[in-house]
């Protein structure tokens, strides 16, 4: 640990409607020491989430909000610097909800061990971390697809969304992608064998493309944007329905109440079901859910992608980037490498 | 069978918005003569039903539309006539899907047997049948209630909403009624023992009374109106909350999409559900929730109500009156009586 300084990006201002570089404040401070039963942990890899959105406002919503002027937080991939708990040598690497800095203290209890043998160790913060449980469980037990079923994933290019298409591919289901560009529905047909991807960017309304896209309607929706997007597929649903409420990215920076067509009918006539939920509902399956990403990893059922920004200074970029829609896959900031091993 | 005249209630006209006399017209024809296996009833009672409301129109619902200058068709609680299947003879009570007329013709096994030593025979059209069960269903399977929690109920004192409000109370919740009159939010309070219960056409706005009558949130809410009223509910729901669909009877008219606010954002920050349901998909469990029903009954632990219109020549006017929100419980008409016993 050659480094007496830890730079930390904190928040420096509550955004209204779009953040801005003005948001954030890079401040300077010393790197702290472990007391007994933490770690220091060096930060390799920061995960960058749609969801910090919502922690930036104040207000009741389903994490505590950002304090000002304080460092950020969310998931980081590190290595220990240093540790005062017995469960941790230095070296090891480690992952947790740390800082948005170059170095954070943990209590050793918050941290898990990342298996660098298993796939390179950013997956942490990707397909085999949050992102991928929150595919894994979200399509699978809320949205129990069937095999020739048809399932409709929006934001289909990101950290999530790549990951539900697969898995609702490897279901035997007709996978229908909605994103942002038309380097996003290639990648999602050509790469990914989605049976079809529409770029909703380019076409304004969806509703036509996406009904020659599923003719025999839609029987899951996998929700990772809400808004107008939402409304068209809602509009295709098929008796029996089920609606996996994940992320609504669309309307994370209005500034306005978010009004659009009431939701009620359609659930009554087509008796179906929409559930919104968290990843850390299934906190007690994780190992399943890990066991069964990693193996679809190496068997090569699955792939992932990542957009990674170099320095922590620029985090505050790939943060801002996540709402451009230019992102393919998990959006990450490269932070360090790890110690040369002996 | 004295008569040999029989006069039908047929669709004269689809209705834009809010039906009126001229939706209607009141044919007569001759009555009609079973064939093997079929059975002539005598209508006693009609059910009168919101979601006939749906069936008034052409295109997708849950069930088909009604057609034109056709019978229209509900629940009935009729008497036997004459019967060519060896399962019933005249005289006997019984119940089934049939037409708004004097007299039905039915194929014996779309008819049930009314018991009616265990409750008035009309029953079956309320408590103990369609409504009773949907009540049931909708609250207990869907709205899952806890002793302690909070359930709202809106359409209170209609002949569902009666029934989910009493069997909430019934499992130790607090429970808070929605309806539209002092004499029907009295009843709820003073008869059925409700928690609270708010008179939303006296309100306009319910939202503060809402909140009052809900100092600890909404965990379960049980929906038969939609529109506004549903936003406010929505607004108080708690992590973990149940809606239940059950009915939008403030939109069935409308002549305009249905706008408000989009519910995905609170479902998702509170990791909520809503679920549409229709009451058959539980058909297999009937028995079970009939027996509960009727021994809430007998018990004295449920109470029901019912809106008697006289005459098959008024239906009509008991359907146009679902609209006006001065019901209390079940809307029947009054057709005939049974015959009296030898």
């Amino acid at each position: 640990m050659a480094a007496s300084v830890n730079r930390q990006i904190q928040l420096a201002a509550r955004p209204r409607g779009m953040p801005t570089h003005e948001t954030f404040a890079m401040v300077e401070g010393p790197v702290p020491t472990p007391g007994d039963g933490e770690v220091l942990v060096r930060t390799l890899y920061l995960s960058v989430d749609p969801y910090m959105r919502g922690r930036m406002n104040e207000g009741r919503s389903y994490v505590p909000p950002f304090k000002l002027n304080q460092v950020l937080t969310g998931g980081v991939v590190g290595e220990v610097a240093a540790s005062r708990d017995p469960a941790f040598s230095p070296g090891d690497l480690v992952t947790g909800h740390l800082g948005w800095q170059d170095y954070s203290l943990a209590p050793a209890g918050q941290l898990q061990p990342v298996d660098a043998t298993l796939a390179p160790i950013e997956t942490a913060l990707g397909v085999l971390g949050m992102p991928g449980l929150t595919a894994y469980f979200g399509l699978l037990d809320i949205g129990r697809p069937r095999s020739g079923e048809t399932v409709v994933v929006s934001g289909a290019a990101g950290a999530v969304g790549l990951v539900v298409g697969q898995i609702a591919k490897l279901q035997g289901c007709r996978v229908v992608g909605i994103a942002g560009t038309e380097r996003k529905t290639r990648y999602l047909k050509e790469t990914l064998g989605f049976d079809a991807a529409i770029d909703y960017k380019a076409l304004g309304d969806i509703a036509e493309a996406l009904a020659a896209a599923c003719p025999e309607g839609v029987d899951v929706y996998f929700d990772n944007v809400g808004g107008a997007i939402s409304d068209a597929v809602m509009a295709l649903i098929n008796t029996g329905a089920r609606i996996s409420i994940c992320g609504q990215i669309s309307l994370y920076n209005l500034e306005t109440p978010d009004i659009g067509p009431r939701v009620q009918p359609l659930l009554l006539t087509r008796t179906a079901l929409m559930q919104g939920f968290l990843v850390g509902q299934f906190a007690a399956r994780y190992p399943e859910a890990l066991a069964q990403l990693a193996q679809w990893l190496r068997d090569g059922s699955l792939r992932y992608e990542e957009t990674v920004t170099e320095g922590l200074e620029h985090a505050p970029d790939a943060f801002l980037g996540l709402f451009t829609g230019e992102n393919l896959g998990k959006a990450l900031v490269h932070v360090g490498d790890p110690s040369p091993r002996a």
